[in-house]
């Protein structure tokens, strides 16, 4: 059953597979009661926000969910997905964008183009499932670093460096805008720097930073001030766009280049229309309404110091990812989560292993602009109450944990 | 540039990433003019069925584009995601059923996590990018056999089997429905065959048999009449269902392992709910309206016996999908391709190398439940015509052809 299935005779519909209803907001119900939900990506609140709403019935309407047909390559273009990447282009500061069906094939299929067997690749030990997914499919070497460790990722570079003489290939180095389970940004500076030294190209995975970071909210790159050196910028619509679909962006030949050789772009259907439509509304929002990103940072900030005044770590995170690191098992994990769901109605992402080391718990909280300072205030007290049974080891003989068989 | 990137120059915005506007139908505009199209899988017409359009909007207008958020297995699980994988369970003859996100990145995923390291596969050699791909990340042992040669599959099967016992693990056989280009159905009954001899799971690609084939449409296993001997039976929404996502169905266990460990279902966003919502609708209306599958077959047949009575050859083609298969060059295709675009008004895909082998021209045409005999009568005059000037030699020292340097 694998590592996550294990215990799926205890987690199916509960820890794992939970059903919440209702509109995308702070308050949806989970097993018909309300609770408060921590657990979305909806960073900017634009899930539900009026005029997005109304765009999307709008667009439903006027083109059905069919819209275009085929893939982009064959049948599938459209003005509205040209129109709709020049905006993204000039919004994250490159010189061309190109809209991706799904964003984790959307990916794999980026690098994968990018990638013969000459070149090498560099990468942070914990990029996401697609980039490892699409690094399984290269025949050519790859260095991994430990996370963010920018004294490894030089001596990777340096392998990578005398490999790429020989084989007369390139080098892609690859990390994240912001870690999505830590909530810590990839040091995309640092690693620029090394560009004085080495030769390579970057490719920045930002599906948590895009609408979150900057001043302009364009993302990580523009948050440490490299957007020129992030050579390749991806991005997911799947988090502060409140979507499916995403995008990549760079140098122009770059990205005529992908345009015919993404495989996943290629031999599969394009982006439907009414998402195009959806995702133009959508930036236009990020890009006029600034207090939605000015109401999210005062909800991380105001959690986010709640917790550390109650003696909580929230690991390295500098974005809005909030994780709760604490220690337990899985089954404490199990009658932690419990416990906050059913007598303290939040409900908040456990994050266990293999995602994350054995040993380690992470409440993993999504502040959004649409949450509330009371909320926040709530959750605070519920967390200083399980923090505490946590560390008298109530959990640890509770039923759920027992059954757990830990 | 790579092979489909390398006449950019020529081909962007005309022959590769053409526009198609207006409402999906066998009329739409292309570059300002009415065209009568043939390259939309929209094999029974749903993509503008008026019961589909309002389905669409309506749900839309309930849900939104982004509900629900997250992976199925942490937020994005719904009970109308469980209702309609029971009835498309139930539709294609097996216990259970899955929603995927999308069918690229599903079935790899599918595959991958149906794989390890001892385990041998054994596939057709013109199996969908997406299941090369998907093989790509296999580290242990695969073998292919030639398109539809089941004496060869056999020897890879023995191949395989002394290999699995050696290695303990299993065999997955892997072939589509109908394959997409040449539209001639896997050798599904003969493959099951095989199965009295040799050990091995069965996995079919149904994509374009989901819908068309079979007596009730279920899928090309029906037509074969080997709905029990299919163990995995995926298929994409995005050919007759008119829309995206997928599914895959089989075993209970399997599937219930699956949910567990597929990546790209674990780690990336669920099907959207209109589209769920959307899905069921046309699930209906492909079991309660078998007049449209019964109005693509007339269609098919009309089209076939007309090129066939004009010297045409269709391949080996016994679905929908109707090839058209010539010879000439990649500069012949395109300018045989601008006249019946121009003069003809006849809008078809052209598929060249590297999608078939070089010299090689196939007009890939998908007749739908929406076209009419008048529109068959029209493409088969055209298709007389350019057919005389192809082997006239007209098209080879055309500007077009000369301009691709052929």
């Amino acid at each position: 059953m694998g590592p996550l299935g294990k215990h799926s005779q205890f987690s199916d519909g509960y820890y794992m597979f939970p059903k919440l209803e209702g509109e995308i907001a702070p308050r949806m119900k989970f097993q018909g009661r309300e609770v408060l939900t921590w657990s979305l990506n909806n960073y900017l609140g634009l899930a539900n926000h009026p005029e997005v709403r109304k765009t999307d019935a709008e667009a439903a309407a006027k083109w059905g969910a069919a819209y275009p047909m085929g893939a982009r390559m064959m049948s599938g273009q459209t003005s509205l997905h040209e129109q709709l990447e020049d905006e993204l282009a000039e919004f994250v500061g490159k010189e061309k964008a190109y809209l991706l069906n799904y964003g984790y094939q959307g990916i794999m299929s980026v690098i994968d183009a990018l990638l013969d067997r000459k070149d090498v690749v560099v990468y942070d030990s914990e990029c996401h499932a697609c980039i490892i997914d699409a690094l399984r499919m290269h025949i050519g070497k790859r260095y991994v670093f430990p996370h963010n460790d920018i004294e490894n990722c030089e001596k990777q570079l340096e392998r990578a460096t005398k490999l790429a003489a020989e084989t007369g290939g390139g080098i892609l180095v690859i990390t994240e805008g912001v870690f999505g389970m830590t909530g810590d940004q990839g040091k995309l500076k640092e690693i620029s720097e090394l560009k004085k030294k080495f030769e390579f190209r970057l490719l920045v995975d930002d599906a948590h930073g895009f609408g979150t970071l900057g001043k302009t909210g364009a993302g990580t790159h523009e948050e440490q001030n490299v957007i020129e050196e992030v050579d390749l910028y991806f991005s997911t619509f799947a988090k502060s766009m409140a979507s499916i679909g995403a995008f990549v962006a760079g140098e122009e030949k770059v990205i005529h280049y992908l345009r015919f050789n993404m495989r996943s772009q290629i031999f599969a259907k394009s982006l439907p229309m009414l998402l195009v439509e959806g995702a133009r509304k959508r930036l236009e929002l990020l890009k006029t309404q600034p207090e939605l990103k000015a109401n999210l940072w005062k909800i991380v900030n105001a959690l986010r110091n709640g917790l550390h005044e109650n003696g909580f770590s929230t690991g390295q995170s500098n974005s809005p990812v909030t994780p709760v690191v604490l220690n337990g098992t899985v089954g404490e994990a199990a009658a932690l989560s419990y416990d906050l769901r059913e007598n303290y109605n939040i409900f908040c992402s456990v994050v266990i292993y293999p995602v994350v080391p054995k040993g380690m718990i992470i409440l993993r909280l999504i502040p959004t602009a649409v949450h509330t300072l009371e909320d926040v205030k709530e959750t605070l007290d519920a967390f200083a109450a399980i923090k505490e049974k946590l560390t008298n080891g109530e959990y640890r003989n509770s039923e759920i944990a027992v059954s757990f068989g830990e």
